[in-house]
């Protein structure tokens, strides 16, 4: 099976050595040997149809800070004209345009190749649009690892709603912010210390603007609301607050009450919103720290929530492999039909 | 696709009514028309190769508390003599023999139908056994409602190992138990007074021993680790013990420490066990009340927990549901190559 890979940073990196630490496993188990035959970053690109040596390329992005010399030909011409069968699509996340990720996903279907990605860009602006387009062009297009890193967030979703119905989708889906409230709550310090202490810890980017202000939250939840067939809205749509107008009185009030305030998601059929809410601490939607929380409500079987770490490059590594066996396997079935 | 239902208690009579509820939905989503020709409790049976009134047959269970006269056939001929494409078994559970449901199974693996199950008893007992014999008999085995009623934390830890390893579950996998155990850290009253406040609120059996002394959990963990391939134990080689010892000092110092006591249940490589065990407050397994929680030890991907209520008729029926509309899918697939 062979692979491009757009965006080399760390998930892009993660995913290379996992995929190489992992290739007599996914051969015994999944009867499939990959193989990364193009590299894309910012910089440019390397290529091997014989199939790269991963473990090289990693140490000379580390080095200089680029995978290859700039090549003549552009991301978007190197995907199209790359022999080869799934693109994984990691570039940063642009929030307003959903490039470069946008442009690389579109020429992958476009040239009958697969798509595996966890950039929330694209999908939060044109998840109607790429889905129409993989179908159109019989391809399959997975994006796990863009809600909850590693935890299978939108799977499980979509299990619960066989033979039953989600009719609303409650979710903290930001750690940055999660991490921030509950130090407000604990320690009872005010909404910028707390988030210089995210930043000294390394929860938070050092512009941490699209965690605090609810955009991030408010993208993955149109992803799993469009997922789930709860909706077709865009981010546009969405209506947003963020947290930094959350005070310590507030936050130290609703804890003396049994109670804490959240960045809370919701989707249902009326609409989409993000912004603090107040919940019971008893509520297991009601995580502390960094840990992410969604829940499922059911028609027929209930309530269920699913807790997990939203990010690291590792576990978000780990979805696009998920995401790639069930390509394979789906593939396969193709094939013996 | 016909359908034979063993056992007609809360969980039968909830899956009948949905099945019924449900059969436009069925026939345009996943293509096929349910039809139950044969109802068998302990009392007797009634067939209809046409399909059975659902309908009547709750009302006339719910008067003379059976559903049909006895016929010369016990319930393994029935089962095995009837036409039909899956068995759904839901007859009472009994942790130390299985039966009656462990004859009801072989009897219908034997007369090559699929099952659809949520009796703890005989796959506590046999599951090895019952997916070899499955296996031989080319038919499919499922049993999302025997662990965690509606919420699939089965199918979970399934989509958890894609890729990567489940090393580890750890659970808290009885709502009776949690549920006393809240109530004494909380109210600060005695196992006793718990468990009887459990029992008036309807949490608890009349004979609530097999929740308390922990065997429940142990079936349940039995299940799990099996099912994902982490031990191949019986029900009779866990080290199990039960909260019946818990005192309400000790679940109060627990509290004070941002601890609590809790029944967990642990499976990996070296062993299962279930006991009274401290954890932290702020874990995401440390729910309260009556819901359940499991937490998934990842290699790759890192811990995810999932949380739901662990019981509840038309909750277990929904994973009956989902098991039969996958079982539907794969019959489908082979259908077609």
């Amino acid at each position: 099976m062979r692979l491009v890979l757009a965006g080399f940073g760390v998930v892009g990196q993660s995913f290379a050595q996992l995929v190489k630490e992992k290739t007599p496993d996914l051969a015994a188990k999944y009867g499939f040997v990959p193989r990364v035959v193009a590299i894309i970053d910012s910089s440019g690109a390397v290529m091997d149809e014989k199939g790269l040596d991963v473990a090289r390329v990693v140490t000379k992005k580390r080095k200089t800070g680029k995978v290859g010399q700039t090549s003549g030909l552009g991301a978007r011409e190197i995907i199209a004209r790359t022999e080869a069968d799934v693109l994984i699509e990691t570039t940063p996340t642009d929030f307003k345009s959903g490039e470069p990720g946008l442009g690389h996903i579109k020429s992958a279907f476009i040239s009958k190749k697969h798509v595996v990605t966890c950039n929330k860009g694209p999908l939060g602006i044109a998840f109607q649009a790429l889905q129409e387009l993989a179908r159109h062009n019989s391809v399959q297009f997975r994006y796990s690892g863009a809600v909850g890193g590693g935890t299978p967030i939108l799977d499980f979703g979509k299990t619960c709603s066989t033979g039953d119905d989600v009719t609303r989708v409650t979710g903290i889906l930001n750690g940055t912010c999660n991490f921030i409230l509950t130090k407000m709550e604990r320690e009872r310090v005010s909404f910028a210390d707390a988030l210089a202490e995210a930043q000294r810890e390394g929860y938070a980017e050092r512009d941490p603007t699209l965690d605090i202000n609810g955009y991030d939250s408010a993208v993955k939840l149109v992803i799993m609301a469009n997922h789930l067939g709860l909706s077709k809205a865009t981010v546009r749509e969405v209506n947003v607050r963020g947290i930094q107008d959350v005070s310590a009185e507030k936050a130290w009030a609703a804890a003396e009450k049994g109670e804490a305030i959240r960045l809370i998601a919701v989707a249902d059929k009326s609409g989409l919103s993000v912004q603090p809410s107040t919940i019971a601490r008893d509520d297991p939607l009601c995580v502390t720290g960094t840990y992410n929380a969604v829940k499922f409500h059911c028609k027929d079987s209930g309530d269920k929530v699913i807790v997990g770490r939203g990010a690291g490059g590792p576990e978000t590594a780990s979805s696009l492999l998920r995401d790639l066996i069930e390509i394979r396997g789906s593939m396969s079935e193709a094939t013996e039909q």
